[in-house]
């Protein structure tokens, strides 16, 4: 636990802040995405969404955990509309060392809260000094907890409280160069972590040693593990679990791994030995699915027209009713605009199916084939929307990669 | 992302859930918890309280990360007082792999969930089927979002709601030999790994490659890494950044890392070359305020005694005024019962500070001194209580450890 009570003194005031960054996203598209959704001032309160509006802030004590004594950390980033000079973040007292060496756009970058209650009336405090206490004013519902929520209403009465998430997915729908370059680095490096875990186990290993190897992994690529869904051999159970690796048998791997607040989220193949030729044959045919579906995606075309050329492509196989296609926006969080069919599996609509894409958009793009005799058998590849048509991000290593190649 | 559409048709039921498994923690004990403040029901929903009361589960598709779509994580456990057998877990669809392959003591363990929402209102109708419509129901304030309190409020209408936060952090206040083994293998690998990259580095390290290795190693070790607080040289700031650590200089790792749900989170120095005599007494002085300061931990004695006790020994030290003492309960989360005075840095109130302190309990115990000309200078150790006195979780390596023995 860091002891900040040496620099209680500061702890109220504001650190940092210099307000020589440049502004990370598109400050004219939030104005009128909030103006559109009827709302004076934002109170951003979910990790992502505060480190996307800040630049790549993330509070490093509360990466991992939220809870501390009886409250829990609450970031508080008080945006007004159109009025970013009065932007205002109100941060947990530990995040003081981190903002004094930032630089931020935020002109006040308080490093001041203690729990979820007094974060939230120290932001009422500043809609208050905004003049906005009988405005509207945007939450994000699912990242707002009930006791801070109960402070904002106590603290503002006469303010409507409007929903500010969709504005703010709406706001990262499109990827800045610099979040494409971020999202290629974390899927490259996911696949590097795999192609290194999948050389070094051979028979025997279990799902659970390979799952946690790739953890360390990861982490050694300057990734945040997210999390490995593993299958080995005939089951389609995906848990990281006692079931060994064994020769001639299918490895799947998908995971999930954080570079600097972007998800690389890919799944590649190994088999221990060499593929017989149903496996080649079965892999193939989720590759071209794959392939058919990429060339799908174009500025200008319909997000949803994926899933017609998908099913077509999967239609005449044999394996067509164990096989299952998804495409998703993904970048922050591992599902985001543009939001596509997902055949049930989200609570969301599918809003975006029949909007052209736009460039600068990101799809997550994944062919399952659960074989009931071979096994597990999937791609999932990240693909960017570009001017031209698309890219994918993190390509390599798609074919049955050879398992325990560098095993001692 | 995975893809469970293929398993959709079971995706709503109960999986797992055998119910062979021991209960981890003292249900007695709940049940007069929640008596004594009258709760009929528990609606549990953060991944800590969840993690302990499943006896280890943690999702691990949602370890790190919370959101997804426009919604988020969160999982709900349905606790009726009296009746276990009647408990009912509802976890996220994408949990239902490591419910299958798990063993529990919850008879009804499911996968079903899509979001916050729609997993409050499959709670809200367990608790009607339970027949605790016009009950009492215990929730987690902090960590129950403003979209699922709405849901439950809506579906319970008659129902009363009180908080649930404290039962379960007294519940936790004693730790079971399990836990006290995980915290002790938590600590014990936190030292570890910090030996491991103290030798690993030399003159010229930036603090944040420092950090980013002893988050690697400590990946590779098991745990999931929390946070690096770290100072290099005379600099009293603790963030990673670029500051390079020199010959003859001090450097201060303060890191958390997570075992299996249990924290281990120790501070220990190291130095480049040999410590001068400054700095040997100096390390000396915190070393004898943190042994004085476990001489007072004993069972029947109140928690508070190690703030008078510690105080005594800072009070006659010329480094007095830059000194600084804190305890603090620990285990699952950074700072829990039991609790003790913060100095104003924590919003809970010190409740345990006269209480006595009982064999099972766990103590972060933290020395600090952040002098003005040779740095920041501090030990932090986990102390569990035990029948006979106290039992310090991870010894070791408090004294200057050598910097760069290991550097290629």
């Amino acid at each position: 636990m860091p002891d900040d009570a040496l620099q209680r003194e500061t702890g109220q005031g504001s650190v940092g802040g210099s307000g020589t960054a440049a502004m990370p996203f598109d400050i004219a598209k939030l104005d009128r995405l909030m103006e559109e959704a009827g709302l004076d001032a934002l109170l951003v309160t979910s990790k992502h969404n505060v480190q996307y509006l800040l630049g790549g802030h993330r509070a490093q004590f509360f990466s991992f955990m939220d809870a501390m004594g009886i409250s829990r950390y609450l970031p508080v980033l008080v945006y007004p509309k159109g009025a970013p000079e009065k932007t205002i973040y109100i941060g947990h007292r530990l995040e003081r060392y981190q903002l004094e060496v930032g630089r931020f756009w935020v002109p006040e970058m308080r490093a001041a809260s203690s729990g979820s209650v007094d974060a939230m009336e120290r932001a009422v405090e500043a809609v208050r000094k905004l003049g906005l206490a009988h405005g509207r004013i945007g939450v994000e519902r699912p990242f707002l907890p009930m006791d801070a929520a109960e402070a904002l209403r106590a603290g503002l009465p006469e303010a409507g409280i409007g929903e500010a998430l969709v504005v703010l997915e709406r706001l990262r729908a499109i990827k800045s160069a610099r979040e494409i370059t971020l999202l290629r680095e974390a899927s490259e490096r996911i696949i590097a972590s795999m192609l290194a875990v999948m050389a070094r186990h051979g028979a025997g290993s279990t799902k659970r040693e390979i799952a946690e190897d790739l953890k360390c992994e990861e982490a050694s690529r300057g990734l945040d593990f997210e999390y490995c869904l593993i299958t080995a051999g005939t089951s389609l159970n995906r848990a990281p679990a006692e079931e060994r690796w064994e020769k001639g048998q299918p490895l799947s791997l998908d995971s999930g791994g954080n570079y600097r607040g972007y998800i690389g989220d890919l799944t590649r193949m190994a088999v221990l030995g060499e593929p017989d030729a149903e496996l080649e044959e079965l892999l193939g045919k989720v590759e071209e699915v794959q392939q058919k579906a990429f060339r799908t995606i174009a500025p200008g075309r319909p997000g949803g027209d994926i899933f017609a050329e998908s099913e077509r492509a999967m239609a005449g196989l044999a394996e067509h009713d164990c096989m299952h296609f998804m495409a998703h926006g993904m970048g922050m969080i591992s599902h985001e605009a543009p939001r596509l069919p997902t055949g049930g599996q989200m609570t969301y609509p599918a809003v975006d199916a029949k909007r052209p894409l736009e460039p600068g958009m990101v799809l997550s793009v994944e062919t399952t084939m659960a074989h009931p005799k071979r096994g597990f058998i999937k791609l999932e590849d990240t693909v960017a929307v570009t001017a031209a048509g698309w890219e994918i991000l993190g390509e390599g290593a798609r074919g049955w990669n050879r398992g325990g190649t560098a095993a001692g």
